[in-house]
């Protein structure tokens, strides 16, 4: 808390150098402290320069996914409200499961820098090496019972392809039910999970992971970075994980809080519009069956309707769709 | 594990003296680990004679809910392979859930004599004072969809109100969408929970929760006890709460078999032979609102369906529902 405390002291005052003294009497603590805890953040990545007779001055902050860095000017109120950040673990969904456990509240958020047992649907590997991803997993407390969970899993689709576009210009879409993909290419998956009774659900664990610059050399056939795709277009912006993390936690905020006051209809819509698979042609793999068609619509229970060449249209609610080319 | 070959050596004997020479034969053990292990099972309850000469005779049987009892002549193979039983536990179902995040196999069965924190649906409480209940939960992984979840639901709830009615000769009906009541008194409740991806259930855990010989004066209103029912019908059987745990799995693994091979149809048929409810005038209580109406019918996804007065068929998969007398 210190830390952060003498870190939004220095980011106020960005140009110019700090003295000693005044960070004491700002922060409330004793010189010797202050070192220590400029230090400190030194070796969390931040160059802090300390000058004689001038004093301190923030001259660079690293790209990393840790709480003061997203807490810092975030314009959610709810969610991230409570963050904690991991230089490793297992897999972020499993550490907001267990926490949720434990009561923590709507809006908590776990990041990782590294993930070594990343999940993604259907017991699948999410690959997340270190510092070149988002992972990350929101606990939500939504008043919904379990058939209504799809509202979550579009909406947050919605939510990390409209943060992509916005900070990265790239033309991001959505592959049903919640990939968010380019030209074919997976740059972000999203996995769902919930402890539920029969009727209501107790929490859901929304994980998000996004390649930013994962190498193309470790990823998946069909997977991409966001790197790559702006290196592909010739653009040479780096992308801040710390500011496209950020944006994902507001977007989310944004679309939750219509989906509360305006229900499910707004989000069907934003998806929508965010999305180029509806008219294409697709193939779909369930567990015991197969079948192609036309993606016709999104059914109001967020289920994908596929229009067969016999015209008859199939709801489909779960299982792998992939676009025809 | 000797505990129990020791009992069983003596339960096959059971009209017979069996010799201290014959039990280490047959449990391969030495004479003094015989009498050890026979202390033990007389700290459980079992009363076991030891005569000079004669040997050891099973007088007794306690009505107490372990491993050993439960698993003596239980015809279910798969519900009750696994069984782990408290003395004292906060709530059957907590434990289950945790036995199943740690990867435990479908039919495993937890048991208590006593809760302290014993839960109902939406968080109520389930009075679980000890020894006078059946506290039971069983860990399900069902290759279903989170939306499927009602199959369960009212399986658990054939299962259950079809073994009260076989070992207690009470006519028990099913209230929707899974309490066993008679005359308009609740006998037992079902609560279940689940963890699951948006499209596929990881695992189920359906807590029952049976009132067998519950003091009125502990119980809520609109609550009774079987031993209270026979009571005010002049049978003077005591229900055992051990054959009747037992009925319940088997009779569970009956109906998850018949699930299984032929969906869910033949379950919401012998769930419809055991109520009363279709057809009677309910009110139906929602987080939102209140409406009263004629009970229809059950539809293939195990929802109510309510007739209002105007007319209007409506659908209700959660909430409370009280037959108006």
């Amino acid at each position: 808390m210190l830390d952060e405390k003498i870190l939004n002291i220095l980011r106020h005052n960005k140009d110019s150098h700090v003295s000693g003294e005044e960070l004491c009497k700002l922060a409330d603590i004793s010189r010797a402290a202050i070192w220590k805890h400029v230090e400190k953040l030194r070796e969390e990545g931040y160059e802090i320069e300390a000058t004689p007779h001038l004093g301190y001055k923030l001259i660079a902050i690293p790209d990393i996914l840790i709480p003061s860095e997203i807490k810092w000017k975030l314009k959610a109120k709810i969610f991230g409200k409570e963050i904690i950040s991991y230089k490793k673990v297992d897999s972020t969904n499993d550490a907001a499961y267990e926490l949720a456990e434990k009561g923590a509240g709507e809006g908590a958020v776990i990041l990782a820098e590294e993930q070594t047992k990343g999940r993604g649907r259907y017991g699948r590997r999410w690959i997340s090496p270190p510092k070149s991803g988002i992972y990350m997993s929101c606990i939500l407390r939504p008043h919904i019972a379990p058939n209504e969970i799809p509202r979550i899993t579009l909406l947050a689709a919605v939510a990390v392809t409209k943060a992509i576009r916005e900070i990265t210009g790239l033309e991001a879409l959505i592959k049903w039910p919640n990939d968010t993909m380019i030209e074919g290419r997976k740059l972000c998956g999203i996995l769902t999970e919930m402890k539920a009774e029969q009727d209501s659900v107790d929490f859901v664990v929304v994980g998000i992971g996004v390649n930013v610059s994962t190498p193309a050399k470790n990823l998946p056939k069909g997977a991409s970075s966001l790197k790559d795709e702006l290196r592909r277009r010739g653009v040479k912006i780096a992308v801040s994980r710390t500011e496209l993390a950020k944006r994902i936690l507001e977007m989310f905020e944004e679309y939750y809080d219509i989906l509360g006051k305006k229900g499910f209809e707004p989000i069907i819509d934003a998806w929508k519009d965010l999305t180029a698979m509806l008219g294409a042609r697709v193939k779909v793999t369930l567990p015991n069956r197969n079948f192609e068609g036309q993606a016709h619509d999104i059914n109001p229970d967020g289920a994908l309707v596929v229009r067969l060449d016999s015209g008859v249209l199939e709801k489909v609610s779960s299982g792998d769709v992939v676009v025809i080319r």
